[in-house]
Order: structure tokens, then sequence, then C-alpha cells
């Protein structure tokens, strides 16, 4: 059984407002809803377990069930960091049936169902795999206020989610993971660490991370495209 | 005096229509109107090259006029890549009494003449200065297919323009350049290949490269904020 864990439990202290940006609509929809559907669509994945902020856990049922979410199998309260967050969500997965866990976030709701499938294939032939983009941006590394050096551009990726490994593996990195640390970003470089080869699958730069004001308007933008 | 170079020759291939993208319009005005205006009302620049496609400079004195742009100087129609036209803009300037040259591309309407300001400052100290901003997406290095590490992202800046240089210092570094080669996305790195250090000056996110049809929705987006 392959499990997604999508994390969505910040507080989003970025955006406009009190509301949690997961929870913010994007035509009409909360940000998560569309989120979890790309997930019900992908046949790769038969389960989801859904990190949410403490208070949101207990209204969420209703919402998941109007929607009709039927992988929707579980939701957790999250923890003070994403990394916390989906510790949590990990805790919960059966580690008699699980086979790959597809980590997510919760605010990007652009993921497509044959994304997913095509990183979920990946971890399944190679363990690991995760979502990227190419660089658009000329990126430079830095040092003391000057540039170090220009990064060959055709060499970098962005890594995106959902983030894909067989569910032992990822279990083994969050045992050495300081799930506090800040500069924790994603899952991969948790499994970089063991020494673990994770494999890149290219996926669309349109899989935004809706963090502040303006993402959400270009979300609009892309939402209007693909409708 | 401090001379900008407007690199705006660009055709535009990767948006709909057949309109360069930088004529496109942002509220009513053209894309490369509202560059312009930011590079007029900074005090720090006295003279602007305006780099064009070849069929688009004959007609542009008159829009110029009418928006009163007095710091246009000269319109120089373009070359075959990025790095072709900036040299052409680069042979328009005059050696006697030319000291900072800011290269701008012409699609980053955005940027602010405080940002302006500071960079050409930066460059009057050190020489060689660039406006970067803060990457927020985890950068993966990647080597046959698989992740070969994830880069420190506090080290790790994305370039903007106006990149900034002393003017015999640009084209010392032009000498030794292959305008034609498509790697060569911005002047710093081939500043940097002569071994002189960049300095680099914090920027905003706003400063976008308008590039696509999702550029131009975002852009509309970030001007309503803005006004």
């Amino acid at each position: 059984m392959n499990v997604a864990i999508i994390a969505a439990a910040g507080q989003g202290t970025r955006m406009r407002g009190n509301r949690a940006k997961q929870f913010l609509e994007l035509a009409g929809t909360p940000i998560i809803i569309h989120t979890l559907r790309s997930f019900e669509l992908c046949e790769a994945i038969q389960e989801i377990i859904l990190v949410l902020p403490a208070e949101d856990t207990a209204g969420f049922l209703e919402i998941a069930e109007r929607h009709r979410l039927k992988k929707l199998w579980k939701i957790v309260p999250g923890g003070t960091t994403r990394a916390a967050s989906v510790l949590k969500g990990l805790m919960a997965v059966r580690s008699a049936t699980a086979e790959i866990i597809a980590v997510h976030d919760g605010v990007r709701p652009f993921v497509t169902p044959d994304e997913i499938t095509r990183t979920v294939e990946a971890a399944e032939v190679h363990d690991a795999a995760i979502l990227v983009a190419a660089v658009t941006d000329t990126i430079k590394e830095v040092s003391n206020g000057v540039v170090a050096k220009t990064l060959p551009r055709t060499a970098l990726r962005r890594a995106l989610t959902p983030q894909c490994f067989r569910f032992e593996l990822l279990r083994r990195a969050y045992e050495h993971a300081d799930v506090l640390d800040p500069e924790l970003t994603d899952e991969s470089s948790l499994v970089e660490r063991l020494g673990v080869k994770v494999t890149i699958v290219e996926g669309s730069s349109r899989n935004i991370k809706i963090t502040g004001p303006e993402d959400l308007a270009l979300g609009e933008v892309l939402l209007k495209e693909s409708g």
C-alpha cells in the first residue's frame, strides 16, 4: 500500500489575515482540497494521512466527506515545524502494509496525478525519488557579501513535492533527524545523509508552493488556464 | 556619468501572440516603459541606452517622447543573443565620460529607483555589484538523474538586474566573452571570470522577469499592490 502524507499544519504567518494559508480558497475551494483531490485521483496512492493544525482536525472530517475524499484515512495534529509534522504523520502509518510513502506540501495544489504516479513509480524502482523542476534564474553562491561563484544552471533543480520513499527508509532517515532544525526543508536531504541515492523526476514549474498573497493570485491564473 | 543599458531586444518567443514581451502592456502601459520609468526616476543614473529589436528602433523615439523619458540618450538595434545585445549597447557608451554601467533586463519592470541606486553606489565603491534576491526553494545539485547534494540555501542568491560595473571593467569582461554562448546568462559571470570580486546587494523578489503569460498575470497583481 502506498500512502501519502500531506503536511498542512502551517499557521500561515506570511499570509495576510488570520486564516492558515492551506484553508484559503482558490476558485471557491480551499487550497488543501485542491491538493487532496490530486491524490484522490492518483491510482498509485491508496491512503492519505493529513497533518493539520491541532485546532482544525476536529472539523475537517465533515469537509472531507462533503468533498468525497475516500482515501483520507487519518487526520493527525501537526508539530511546531514542518519536519515535526511529517514525523507525526509517519508515526500514524501502519507499518505492516506500508510500501511507498509520498510526502507532499499541503500548499502545492497544482501537482498532477501523473506527477505523483511517476514519482511513486520511481521510488518503487529506486527506493527514493523526488519531483523537481528546472531552475530558471542564474544562481550565485555567495560568501561574505560577494559572489563566490556562478553555479551551472543545467546541473541544478528546485526540489518540489511529492518526495517518495520506501517506508522503512524514510523512518530510518527520521530517526537521525533533528525535526526542530529550521534548515531542514525537505525529506530528501535526510535520506541523502544516509548515503542513499535519490532519483529525480522532472515535473512542471506550475507545481508552486502557495506561501504569500502573490502566490495566491498566481494560483488563480494557473487554475483558470488549466480549467 | 552613470549609464544604464536596458536590454530589450528579445523576440518573446515564449509568450503567446506575436508581440515581443517587452511591448506587452501592464495596466495599460508597455512593460518597457515601466522599466524605463524606474531608471528615469533614479538620480544615480544620468543616461539610458536602450537596446531594442531592429524593427522597433525607428518608432520608439516618439513613444519615449510621449512618456517624457528625458534620460533616453540612444536606441540601439540588438544582436541575436542577450549578451550580443548588451555588447551593442556597450559599444554605444561614450567612454570619455562613462563611470558606472548598469545593465538591466527590459522585462524587469518592478525594479525600484532605490534598488538601482544601492547597486550603482555599491559598484562605485567596489567596482562591481549586482542586485540579488533570496532563494526560497530547496536547490539540489543533480548528476546522472540523481541528487548529488542539497545546496545550503542561505549561501545562495538569485541574480537579478541591474548588474553594475565600472565601464572599463565591463568592457574588458566583454572582450573575452563569447556573446553567442547561450549559457552566458549574466554580466556578473563574465566579470567573475576575470577574478574580480562582485559585491551583492539584497533586493526584493518582486523584481521578477516577465517571460511567460503567468509572469504577466503576476505582474498585474504586483502592480495593483504597489499602486
